[in-house]
């Protein structure tokens, strides 16, 4: 079905999956990274500095250590009672932490609690301290089924879903029937007992998180350095589905990328063909045959003041062909097919998450209750402990987090704006230094060189400020402190989101709306700041440096982004590390095959989370939707990218990166919502640039209200404007009048405006506003249109793919018949019970089945 | 809270329910229709004709009682299998029911037969013929209480949802807790018991609608002559609620009837300040200040050919002061004011439907399967024989069934655009002929004539051809032959809507954006089918005889279709039912005394759906939203038409018709994307309204762009332009040139256009252009604006209301709680079992409860 089936390494494909065996069936020779018995399989590291074993001051900070106690005891208390959420750490704690000096033998001691807890819980440890990598120590768990097993009766308590019912029914039931699943299930059908198996798997994580939610704190405070659960090479040649090893949330990023990727391969056809179709008729197009044309002797005014002269049309021959390659009619087509094509994007993948949500069991999970995060805690202390001392009202704390929040919205949009700003006004000033250079050579061929430079150093700057925005962002959350983790994910996204997105776009958008706008005319040009005046275009428009600049920024960005940051940054880190060891390549790599799988691993860089991933391919899908209308070669550029991002995110995630520790997710959360917001975006800036960056309308409107003939012909002269170079002002004329070796009395320039000989010379002309009009109303026809269409397309396309919903009522009819068969026996059982009878109830076997746990 | 809650009959507000007493609970002195023991409740009645019994010849029509037989029982097994949905009818005997002859043996012979698999069923019958109203039999049915518990279980398998599971686990666990529920229980707490009772009263209700799905061929046939459940008028005084009465689909009729209501309430108050603002700013709109200025000396070209002649801009001042009072900068607000406000009502609707949801128990309840219409499997059949004969693959029929629909699309839109351009040339007409009168007297108030006459003439119209449109879509619906019920209700729907939407708006489009535009010029007129002239506006623009034709069309529609057709029509037929039985007014009255409720009920109308109200109060929303930008007082109309018709609505369910079986819903299902759609579409047309109906676009650009000092002064004079008499086509020039007193070299006419004096008089001029930009500039900032601002405000609001939430979240956990305790007894019993041990297990309170059923 997809090219990517077969040829990468983890497929992203959702087929029915295989038959998967619980941990004890696969049992046997052990693999994977085990205890020293070489029989219990390393679950999870903690790894920790180690020094020699001090007496243990138990006096001196008594208090704390019975409050660190005392905290962990209770979160794992809650743990299993199904409580309140469990706060990750006590906001007491925190407040006191501060005021704590963290002595070695403070954390030893901490270290021993929260081992013994560890062990009360029923896990099991194994110490291996500074075997290998001096001065670290690493402390490997265990976890037992029968703990597993146990843990997943209270877990039902946290999870009141449908979901754990039906499984615990289903496997009562079903146990019987299949003691030992088969390897060579037949692929298409979802067995009803599947999802208990699976749900065992996730236990396994789920209890692993829960049980080191905790342990956040201790990080914090260095009683242990790291935590993180094991790589496990020897499984993975055996897994298809990136699901099953990094868990769901992963897995759908996996997969998400793998449709979107697919549906580039459509949408990168399709505008190759459109660019081709440019290439085909850029012979045929009259407009830059007429500037081409060597009879042509049309003398255009100075594109900058004193310095530079007049020049001939003749000379912009080039750019109008080659602006012709992406401003055809085609373009129009192609805008339309992308906003219907992204639409399809969202249906798509919405069925595609139901499927995933079928195929994974998520069907009935629900989102786990958030926890507050600890900053929040300690803030609503602080506010507390001061409302207090002023009033004894404590209600008044959410009124001043809302006032916080509305301050630093402001705040944000200002510094967007102001570095905006700040690159458009660097743009104008490198390109008057050029201008202004008194270097003849320079001088010559500076629309080259500003053209080159201008979008290498857009991109530079981009790319710099990427890194500054990711900061700002992060620190512009903290500083709102937002209640729980997933709020603070949420907010960080967004604020990542728009700061980056301003960063990328901004030149894009100047370059597509403003550039050449607000210019003024010859004899009466605006001037921003003192003396530097407004950019203007070449005569066929700014589609083309458009192009470039959306050409360059694409490659450079995902070229130096993905190669450079995402693998050689990494890398880097890695040898950085490596080097602190003090040993040459020879015996690194001879140390390195002596070292075990944690100890591996520990050389590794810690997981950062999917939203770098999301927001480069987020970034990249606004590129491929926004301004396609600009460059139908964007979906190609991008299609070759992410085939290449999927190995590279897939080879990162397994051997640059710790493993993560394995979440559930339903869907791909505020990335959708996001996602959606540019596909309807989309379509508004790919109206306004066919409308206002390409000359699709002026041509429209020529051929059918100016042309004498019905044709293109004329079209050139008929957008160009007269000056009398008398008109200049005093200063402004070219130093060098004779430069094209006659004297110039009257030179053009493209704009639509009252001729000399009119009783208003230099005013805005009839044709400006009937064009300006025939774009507005395209621009209002193209949206709404497309928007209708949009929507149909979504009501069209179900939401829910048919065989999935007939599957799942299936599925639904077959678990009442289950049930129904259940309620029976038990009624037997207890009649049975009643009567003391003889007779032995049918539902014993469903009831005593040999069950694992 | 709401005006409503106590002033109206049934009340809509959804408070939490009071406690509901189970039927056997509520039980002692038995209340409402009974049987003639006067214990047994009388459930549901079928008619039929009676006539003396003769001999059954039961020989003639064998074979066809036989497959009828069967197909009841059939009809009734599958109703507790959970297999297949049930055909309403074989599809063998459909095609059979053609060729026979439906004697009335026959028809004993079925009664028989369908009474015989009732009483197998389990139901109580009772026969009463012809006591009181000769001719009519009646058949009472009860269904007792342990029938409805049996029917439960096996309903069970037809409703696979979470909410029957858990109800019968809370009920196990929870019935020792409440053997008999309090009246006076706290109005806010909502018991997690409730559930449970109230899903029997549904049972009872759901369990007769599906033992009498087979009824409706019986009733096709003529076998019974009606069906319904009866009116309890005993209950009726205590019912605070209409779901209670009439199950929930038509208490979320009433619900969002009173929602749409409230929210009518802000709006109408905006509007109403809106239209006193326009009020008090008359005197100082400088426009129409210069029209009545008496020094105004503007001579204006004549309205139509020949017959008018030229006259004075003064007399045109009453309609320009009238117009400020719907044109002013305050509609602009307006507009936006009501774009968002539909949004919040959808969303408040929403949290609302929510809500109730929660309140009503529907959280958990899925859509019933649907079941296949009967004339849709005669359709099957026919084509499978007919394919038989020519090919032996049966699977082609869903792409002719695909081509039919699609050859009926544009059948639809071509009738719906035919009468809609009729309707526009009738005007033309009807105008034509008023002016082309050679009474001089009804020349001279031509104008107050037509506009008075041509809204009239309109409604009538409408009225009119919303019944033909009714008919149409109903026709139209049948070709299709709809897979099931639910597509058939759902296309009817959109077919109607669709007909008698355009019916109802386009005399209202057509005034907005198409009066008056394309008229030409004087000297240049556009004409239509021969002489017929475009028809014009008067100076002030469209926007007044829109206010008039919305104002007329709001108040007529309303008033005639609401008090002469909902009420004055089912009057009239049951005037005409009782006509029939040949009393006069005392008798009658007397008579009625001595009926029964269900030979009351027999003389009313039958239920014929939500769709009319719904379509009406649809119909109404468009012009809240639509065209408010002309008309702020519209929400004040429909606020004041929906008090009433909430009352009438309500007294007509309860009076004027049969009382309709019980059906649940969980939403307003189609309607609620209409109006969706409808509040997506106001946006668009209300800044289409703004910018080209109203002057508020010419008047900013003249305030900015042209006028000398900055005010409005010189306005009028700039909105028209100059026409030289001796230009006028041969024939079209006045007959009455001297009929102002005075010779005419130059008259004005309203339009932008070149001067006398330009090189081409008469072209549209520079200014029509830059006006004609900013209009569509307006709209695409409108549009996109307000479109933004309702996505804001739709984020803004969360759709589930948090109180909400939190209880389903606290129930979730109290339930799992409740099960893990059943486990653990279940657990201890089975240990119990197994080792036969003395101990008597905790969870026997729980299993053996004193259920009810």
């Amino acid at each position: 079905m997809s090219p990517f089936k077969t040829t990468i390494p983890l497929s992203l494909s959702s087929q029915p999956l295989n038959s998967l065996k619980s941990d004890e069936a696969a049992s046997g020779p052990k693999q994977g990274p085990t205890f020293q018995d070489g029989q219990r399989r390393v679950d999870y590291v903690l790894t920790y500095h180690v020094q020699k074993p001090q007496s243990v001051r138990r006096k001196t900070s008594r208090f704390a250590d019975y409050r660190i106690l005392r905290s962990l005891r209770r979160s794992l208390s809650t743990m299993r009672s199904g409580g309140t959420p469990p706060s990750k750490e006590d906001p007491e704690i925190a407040a006191h932490k501060h005021r704590l000096d963290y002595h070695e033998d403070d954390k030893r001691f901490r270290q021993t609690e929260f081992e013994d807890n560890l062990r009360e819980v029923g896990l099991e440890l194994e110490k291996d301290e500074g075997n290998k990598i001096p001065g670290i120590g690493f402390l490997k768990i265990h976890a037992p089924w029968n703990v597993l097993c146990r843990e997943a009766e209270f877990m039902k308590l946290k999870m009141p879903t449908k979901k754990v019912w039906i499984n615990l029914f289903i496997h009562k039931v079903t146990a019987p029937l299949h003691p030992k699943v088969e390897p060579n299930r037949p692929q298409n059908v979802k067995h009803l007992s599947h999802p208990f198996s699976r749900e065992k798997q996730h236990l396994k994580f789920d209890l692993l998180k829960m049980t080191f939610t905790g342990i956040t704190s201790l990080l914090g405070n260095g009683v242990y350095t790291a935590a993180y659960p094991l790589h496990d090479v020897s499984i993975l040649p055996h897994i298809s589905i990136p699901m099953k090893y990094f868990g769901e949330k992963i897995g759908l990023y996996f997969a998400w990328l793998g449709v979107y990727t697919q549906m580039l391969i459509p949408a990168a056809i399709v505008g190759v063909i459109v660019f081709l179709y440019g290439c085909a008729t850029v012979d045929n197009d009259i407009p830059s045959m007429e500037i081409c044309d060597p009879r042509n002797n049309i003398t255009m005014c100075p594109l900058c003041d004193r310095a530079c002269s007049y020049w001939k049309l003749k000379t912009a021959c080039g750019t109008a062909r080659a602006s012709h390659l992406f401003d055809n009619p085609a373009t129009v087509f192609f805008s339309i097919f992308m906003a219907l094509w992204a639409t399809m994007f969202m249906e798509h993948w919405k069925r595609r998450q139901m499927r995933l949500n079928y195929i994974w069991d998520l069907t009935g999970f629900e989102e786990e209750e958030d926890h507050h995060r600890a900053e929040y805690e300690i803030q609503v202390m602080q506010k507390t402990l001061k409302k207090q001392d002023m009033s004894p009202k404590v209600g008044l704390f959410p009124i001043t987090h809302v006032q916080r929040f509305s301050s630093l919205v402001p705040l944000q949009i200002g510094v967007t704006f102001a570095v905006v700003f700040g690159v458009i006004l660097y743009r104008i000033s490198i390109r008057a230094a050029l201008h202004m250079s008194s270097n003849p050579t320079a001088r010559s061929n500076i629309r080259a060189t500003v053209k080159g430079t201008a979008a290498v150093i857009n991109l530079v700057i981009i790319i710099i400020m990427d890194e500054v925005y990711g900061a700002v962002a992060r620190w512009l959350t903290l500083l709102e402190v937002p209640k729980t983790d997933k709020s603070f994910e949420e907010r960080l996204i967004i604020k990542t989101f728009v700061l980056k997105f301003a960063n990328a776009f901004s030149p894009i958008v100047y370059l597509a709306f403003f550039r050449g706008r607000m210019v003024g005319r010859p004899g009466d040009y605006v001037y921003v700041i003192g003396s530097y005046r407004m950019e203007e275009c070449a005569h066929a428009g700014c589609l083309m440096e458009l192009c470039i600049q959306l050409c360059i920024t694409m490659l450079g960005k995902q070229l130096i982004q993905n190669n450079l940051f995402e693998i050689g940054i990494p890398k880097i880190k890695k040898l950085i590390r490596r080097r602190k060891s003090d040993m040459d390549s020879q015996q690194q790599e001879d140390y390195n095959m002596t070292l075990q799988r944690h100890e591996k691993d520990h050389f590794l860089g810690p997981f950062v989370g999917l939203s770098p991933e999301y927001m480069e391919m987020i970034i990249q899908f606004g590129m491929v939707t926004l301004f396609v209308a600009s460059f139908p070669l964007a979906p190609l550029f991008a299609l070759l990218n992410n085939i290449i991002e999927i190995r590279l995110d897939a080879k990162k995630f397994v051997t640059e990166v710790r493993r993560p520790i394995a979440a559930r997710a339903k869907d791909i959360g505020i990335w959708y919502n996001l996602l959606r917001g540019l596909s309807k975006v989309a379509v508004i800036v790919n109206a306004f640039v066919i409308s206002f960056t390409s000359d699709f309308i002026p041509r429209l409107v020529y051929q059918y209200m100016y042309s004498p003939d019905g044709s293109m012909h004329g079209f050139v002269n008929h957008t160009l404007s007269y000056f009398n170079v008398s008109d200049f002002q005093p200063g402004t004329a070219p130093l060098q009048p004779m430069h094209l070796g006659y004297e110039v009395q009257i030179c053009r320039y493209k704009d639509y405006r009252e001729t000399l000989w009119s009783n208003t010379p230099y005013d805005l002309s009839k044709e400006f506003w009937a064009i300006l009009a025939c774009r507005l109303a395209f621009v209002i026809v193209f949206q709404n249109v497309v928007m209708l269409m949009s929507d149909f397309v979504d009501w069209l396309i179900p939401d829910i793919p048919k065989d999935i919903s007939l599957q799942i009522h299936k599925e639904k009819i077959l678990m009442v018949e289950l049930f129904m068969k259940e309620e029976e026996g038990k009624k037997l059982l207890r009649d049975n019970h009643t009567n003391q009878g003889p007779f032995q109830p049918r539902s014993r076997p469903a009831s005593h089945a040999p069950s694992k746990c």
